[in-house]
């Protein structure tokens, strides 16, 4: 039995979690768990996970922590009452010494109880609030996917993981820019600030019509284009670092939290 | 050759810190370095670091992780340009097995390959937004330390890291609460929002005219008595994990750093 987007998207919280954690759904998480943080996922044996957490201290904006688990552990006890890693992530690309061996819905087969599971913040959270305050997000209302790129900003490197950032944009209307900054510094643990906007070239972007990932997205004439640290940027990093097993979500099919949108902090009190 | 507060106070930063550095000045950091982040130290052997940091990443009000040193590594490269953490803090304690074994100006004799040193944001930067508001903050007023308590609010463990939270109270006047809120709610890095306000005894503390660190600091009739989190909780949790080596710096005796304190992220860029 399966369900589809618009099934799901009508269900509450825990509903659309159970339909996951039973392989009922499979697809893209964009516009679910309404209200609630998404995050991105990288897990890894614990060997490596010192360094990664170093990476994504000294990375913030592409890199935004929000939990991490024991050593072993599948649960986020810290974002989710009853959140099992192993399960309630609607797909997974398996990664074998840096290279793509495979995807699944459901890692319980290959989980190992020296496995670190490592959440981080995405864009979604900022792009509601944008949209909030009236500003128009074309890759949302075109329903296509953000356009990425590999900028020439270097990372601050922690161990074996280091690379350029992958940087998202979107184009802004000149007169709302400045709003666009202020609103999305607000967010931490969603990216932050844009870590650049203007001209595409400067940051090494060729062809903004052009992007390595995602769908192209216009920048008309009065808009200019503005770009956020991705969290692609921690894929690649780890992709180049060549671990010997690395499970990630497959984009845009994300881990739905149980912490709120606008919380301070990614941690959930049980009070 | 030794400086006194005084004299310091009017140098730079570079030659406030080389002052440090050299042994001249020994005393709090109060005050200092305006205009920049100051942080409270921690080290310890790697083996404890990727639980330290898990339980810094699950309690961030009273742990905001600033910067981590790679392992061995005394240079802190994200938060200055040449900061060495074996002689940059005007004082540091050393504890072994859990108890304070010592106090130096300089750590260089006991520095190992294994080590791993994490600053940790502190109060100070909030503390200046208030005063900027024109919110009187008691003990600063008074040239007193902060009253500190050890609540009865559970931190969310990690490996041998646990117990209550230690907060900080400044009484604040009825009708300037929401303002604090607002504004120490905007430095998460520093704290954070407060995490309670009002009858002390709700939070276990049974005598708030008695801290169990720092002076004791009046509430006034018309003011409420308003808790952050506290720098001093790691510690206690530190000293509960009995580390076979730990040094953390003196309290008041802090590190300096080149992060601006309004900085967006913590992490110097050298563009």
């Amino acid at each position: 039995m399966s369900a589809t987007y618009q099934q799901l998207k009508s269900r509450t919280l825990p509903e659309q979690r159970a339909a996951i954690r039973a392989g009922e759904y499979c697809s893209h998480t964009a516009g679910l768990g309404q209200g609630y943080l998404q995050a991105n996922l990288a897990i890894m044996p614990e060997a490596y996970a010192l360094d990664f957490m170093r990476f994504c201290q000294r990375n913030p904006k592409p890199c935004p922590l929000t939990g991490v688990s024991d050593t072993g552990n599948p649960m986020m006890a810290t974002m989710g009452r009853d959140i099992d890693i192993r399960t309630d992530v609607p797909a997974y690309n398996i990664y074998r010494d840096g290279k793509l061996a495979g995807s699944a819905h459901d890692i319980r087969d290959i989980w190992q109880d020296d496995l670190v599971a490592f959440a981080l913040g995405c864009s979604f959270t900022f792009e509601h609030a944008i949209l909030r305050a009236g500003i128009p997000v074309w890759h949302i209302e075109n329903d296509t996917t953000v356009p990425m790129f590999r900028s020439n900003i270097d990372t601050v490197p922690a161990g074996p993981f280091r690379g350029k950032m992958v940087v998202s944009m979107r184009a802004v209307p000149e007169d709302r820019v400045d709003a666009v900054v202020e609103i999305s510094r607000r967010f931490p643990l969603a990216h932050g600030a844009p870590v650049y906007w203007g001209d595409p070239a400067k940051i090494g972007i060729a062809d903004v019509a052009n992007p390595e990932w995602g769908d192209p997205a216009p920048v008309h004439p009065g808009e200019v284009p503005v770009f956020w640290a991705c969290g692609v940027t921690p894929q690649v990093a780890l992709e180049a670092a060549r671990l010997p097993l690395c499970i990630t979500h497959k984009p845009g099919h994300m881990l739905i939290t149980d912490v709120a949108e606008d919380a301070e902090i990614p941690v959930l009190t049980f009070t």
